[in-house]
């Protein structure tokens, strides 16, 4: 869904045929300017739906602190001008996208914020497909914007086998297969696999990538090891490790694979986006523009 | 926007083209069911868009625990059945939406819990326009799950007049007669106040309705004096309080509110949505059904 | 449906793959300008959609006699100016809305004559929801070019119990307590009586708005005084009288309520719409622009 | 614009995001009967759409009077029957769409009576482009419903030289030879004229059909004696006489050139249309169906 | 469909949520120039689309060498120009609708060649409702960039009655009488007949034109002579002979005909756009633009 | 684009507001079957889109001669049932579908059949994006009817390195660094070199997959060897030949290879859809069905 047909839509939800106390109460001709400004501290993520926003209805946007970057409790990071019935009819929607956003962004940044040592060796946080339907792109953004990395972006444009795909083809090998046969060639093939058997199976059967299951930490470390030790022409699999995932965790889980000098190519967490709560943001309506 | 069409969309922006790991490892033919189940305490929201996510794949959706109950974790909320294909292309979709929704539902729920006493004459909670974009009317059903109510839909089903509306009428008693001769005679008019002056001011024009904004509860006390205190026609108008209201506040300002033997119409909070975080539910392809 | 959206398909209706006799008769390069004028007497409506049409086509439209006003035999009403092919091809179209509801606004405004004396106090007449599928918004835009007002614009933004209702929640007190606990709180509940007894019925179950369906003009004026004097917190009802109204019942109901110093709110007529024919109007087209 | 894509669009208008007074007062499970009957001596159109308003709603639509034919007062011209919510709230819809239909069958019926004596030879009248927009498939199958018959669809089913065609094509001959040229051979060339002078020459140019704009009787009858005349490979042209057509000018140059042995091929009205009002018509929610 | 909404989701087909490649690999600020160029001897078709892709993706589109002229190999035909990612992006797309559509105006151009003698009387050759399905106007375009004409658009702006319809109606006559009632005046009546018998009955019902299918040479000068010699008040029938029709079967028909002084009115060919591979097309994006 | 919208939409483009021809000539009621049979020898493809043209109005398809089997000339490889109305239709726009899918099945399998050899080590020949807007899921299926594979399926699914991709990078090895860090991990990195140093490059900067660009049979054999001999962790890269491919060239590159004992992992052939013409297939209605 392009950018401005989710707008379109979202103003369509809120104004529908017509915001009856602004037409009631705001003269057709008066123009303005609004500041959009932090409430809180926050990472800043939406400036393109919110200036879209503005834009389907004849206004203006301005960035002031651009996306990714942090605000500080009062700063602006904003502004739209323009018809000040523009201004106060999409100030809602603006708000919805960048406060949601923005508080996905803001909590992505502090999860990563627990692992990330000072050797800037950090490990690289993923994110899932638990993602609000229809704003999918959106929050992967806010997940770069805090600091972190995305997974695919849907169905259609990477393979991932899960247990419910093993059990249906009757087994990993039989999966991995039938995966390889189908997908075009520019096309990895990840295997979930739940125990350390389903890794070698997986392993031999030629995965591209792993994804270790709610696996504990010393079986992440069995896995890492064992997947450097297999032999295969195509060299060792790409791993990741998934299921409760959280900050700290993931810290414990960095110290004692840098200990060992492992290396874990990727953890995914879907909380990033679905433990998120929305940034505090607000707008008020200024003196018109010059 | 139909629950239909958000749901088709909601699929073309996970399947898009197709599900490449599903169309490669499991058989055409297969059919299956699938239990959706709490992984941990939840009221469960969402069964008519994960229906809907399934019937367009060409399944089924049966209910076991209704929308607005509580699920312990480990039980069964509902069942899919159907292809194989469509069960586990649709699994994610459909856990979305329930987790969301649910997640929502569980956090108005303990919300209104704080201040919900024996005397059953809890307040009336309402939520506000700060919701996900495309999402409203299904957030706005999950708090109703979770024991909340409703405040207007949108911008065209109500009138609402805030401070920025004020300031572009020229002052409240202007903005309040304009609203009036503006809206059709069904629609009540609200006017935000931020003080006193302004409450008497609201009174005196005749709104129908004040919202009270970021008050303490000594002036939340007070205006519901005076309200009540001030000869109209009409009657007293109806009172909402809001800004900065939590659990807590709110459990206050009601022992507070019975000691003085007032009553206040309602509170708002943006969140009971926004500040809810997902529920956890998980998915297990099943025998096939017999 | 948003005005431009409307325009769209109905050029699409009219225009559809291609003006097969303007294409072929027309040369591309030709610009000019099209007169609009009135053929006769007429209370002018429609330059948004005849404005939108051209616009799409590549034209400009010009007002030269604003909606609301109104026009003589022969005046000029607006000009069209652009591509000869644009103003050729979208003349029908154009006309087409210009003639509907230049016909809705004069017959409004001829009918609302019959009864404004001039003392100035007229009563509110009000349209109904028998409107034309697709064309509601600009037909009650037409009615206030002609002096009258609008009711609810649709279902789900004005609450009105009518019979079938009454029926169906089994009495005038369900469906009026129902509808209270069901609407949010910034909608009225108006609801239809048939008789004096549901009148008081209505009343005591704290309806705020009643209409009185098809009742002479001695149980209007009955009803007036009684829901004056039935004592409310909330104050008297507001009434409309409804059925069978027309410029000559309507002139001299007033003339009754005068006499005896009674105030009805507001009547509605349907056929404000459904009884106007359209206005004529014609286009020509003119030299080429300067 | 497919029968259904304007009816979505239509309860889209009416009911949007709900019917709030029927979703509060009709119970979710009651089912029953509805029946639409005329108030008034009408000739009944309209049942495909106001079928597709119940289908769409989950409703059925049972014809009683078909399309074309009489009904008196209280007549019952059709039922509906399914959920009691779907039947409140697509009445609105459906009757506006039979009551306009209706309309212009039952005032088009009224204008060819007038002119179609007992020998049974009529002229033939024709509709029509002056249609409400998106209306104009409905609209001219009422026409058809009434008696009357169709003109050309569209701008893109049919080639109709006007005035303003030959303004820009630098006359008669030109205008028609350049339709000629680029039309596909399966359409007809129709020359608007508005003298002799130009008939004879739209004649020469090989028009295939003729529309004499705003010619008086005596001018007709010149017309159709020199189409007649004039030597063609092809024969004489087909003649339609156009503008200021009433139903009793239309009766007195039947019966004119009927005393002169001529024919005339069609008469066209844009009033059959234009100036239709709606016929009356309402429905009653009955008892459940057995 | 509007050439806007094919191009609009010919990109949404090839680009969807993002092209992976340009995003990564081009940076964002870079602007420049590309020119398309033949890589085989060619007609040139198919600017319109091309300049829409690149149109939507925010570059502009030049044309070299227009619509209908030939190209020799190394030609330049258009330039794009616009930031770098529009023109790599949309490269593809814009190709893609150049090629089909420059090989169909060649092919059709190669094939009128080999019939269109010095004389300069060649016969007049027209496409068929043969095309690829959302590509018929485009195509149609390219016919006659090739030099040929075109038959009917579409089902709904033209009447040919073939084979199935006379069964389904019992017959010539009664296929051609039935048309002759329901179509409006300004649509001819095209019947095709399979055999001499057919053709006179055809011609005695009032047929306007004739399609001869699959009828050989002599079979052919029978029916245009019939044709001629059948006296009727509207004169012979339009004659079109269809059917295995190819550019030396045409050659050889002409040169007949000629010898015998009779006039064929046009033959169809399906092939024209069936029988048409895409011309060889390449772009090259240039130095940035100064 | 989904199938269902493609019929739907190319319905709309032949048949739009009706089938004039079929309306007026077939009775409504009649039902009847048609048969659908080859006039060449041909291997089939298209029955969904045909079934879903029949469905969409009505009736249904049941498949006789499955996609991607062989049919002889007179050999039926489909049947369609349903009103008479719906076949006669439906007809132009199934066979459109059926006729241009066939010709690419049997194109690409004749292609495919010159360099198969009886050992059955046939190349792997892939399709390219050079296809026909808004067709591409179909041609692409076709072409696996014909007995080849695809390539990717657009700008979302894969990453593609090409010449301009290169040059706006900077360099191959930049844009292949560019490209891995922008594509998530499940997506592979193909770049197209044009010279024997551009391959040396790309190996070394970790591309999973080679095109090698129009290169002639010893640079094709140098690059394997090359791929083979470069020692990297994850091993050779996959490589595929492009540019100028036709099936007589394959054969011989194919002997060539074997003689060698090497291996090339594909070629790719945008020919097998451009150059392929429709097959020829015909549908006659039957009698109606028992």
């Amino acid at each position: 869904m392009k950018l401005a047909h989710l707008v379109q839509l979202s103003l369509g939800e809120d104004v529908g045929p017509g915001d009856v106390t602004t037409e009631a109460t705001v003269p057709v001709g008066g123009v303005g300017r609004a500041r959009v400004y932090a409430k809180e501290g926050l990472v800043v993520c939406g400036h393109e739906p919110a200036a879209e926003v503005f834009r389907q209805l004849g206004a203006t946007w301005e960035v002031v602190v651009r996306d990714g970057q942090r605000a500080v409790p009062g700063q602006t990071i904003g502004h739209a001008a323009g018809p000040l019935r523009a201004l106060i009819t999409g100030e809602r929607v603006a708000l919805n996208f960048l406060m949601r956003l923005s508080g996905i962004a803001t909590h992505t940044a502090a999860t990563v914020a627990m692992f990330s040592g000072p050797s800037g060796a950090a490990l690289r946080v993923l994110d899932t497909r638990k993602t609000t339907p229809l704003h999918r792109s959106l929050e992967k953004h806010a997940v770069r914007c805090g600091g972190a990395f995305n997974h695919r972006g849907a169905l259609y444009d990477g393979v991932l086998i899960k247990d419910n795909h093993v059990v249906a083809a009757g087994g990993v090998t039989a999966a991995i297969h039938s995966a390889r046969a189908a997908a075009h060639h520019l096309l990895k093939i990840e295997c979930e696999v739940e125990s350390i058997d389903e890794l070698r199976e997986a392993l031999a059967a030629g995965a591209d990538a792993i994804l270790l299951d709610n696996m504990d930490d010393e079986a992440v470390v069995a896995a890492i090891i064992i997947n450097q030790e297999t032999p295969r022409t195509s060299g060792p699999a790409w791993i990741e490790a998934s299921g409760n995932m959280t900050g700290p965790r993931i810290a414990g889980l960095r110290v004692l694979l840098e200990s060992r000098g492992l290396r874990l190519d990727a953890v995914s967490m879907g909380g990033l986006i679905h433990q998120a709560r929305w940034a505090d943001l607000s707008m008020r309506v200024e003196a018109a523009p010059a």
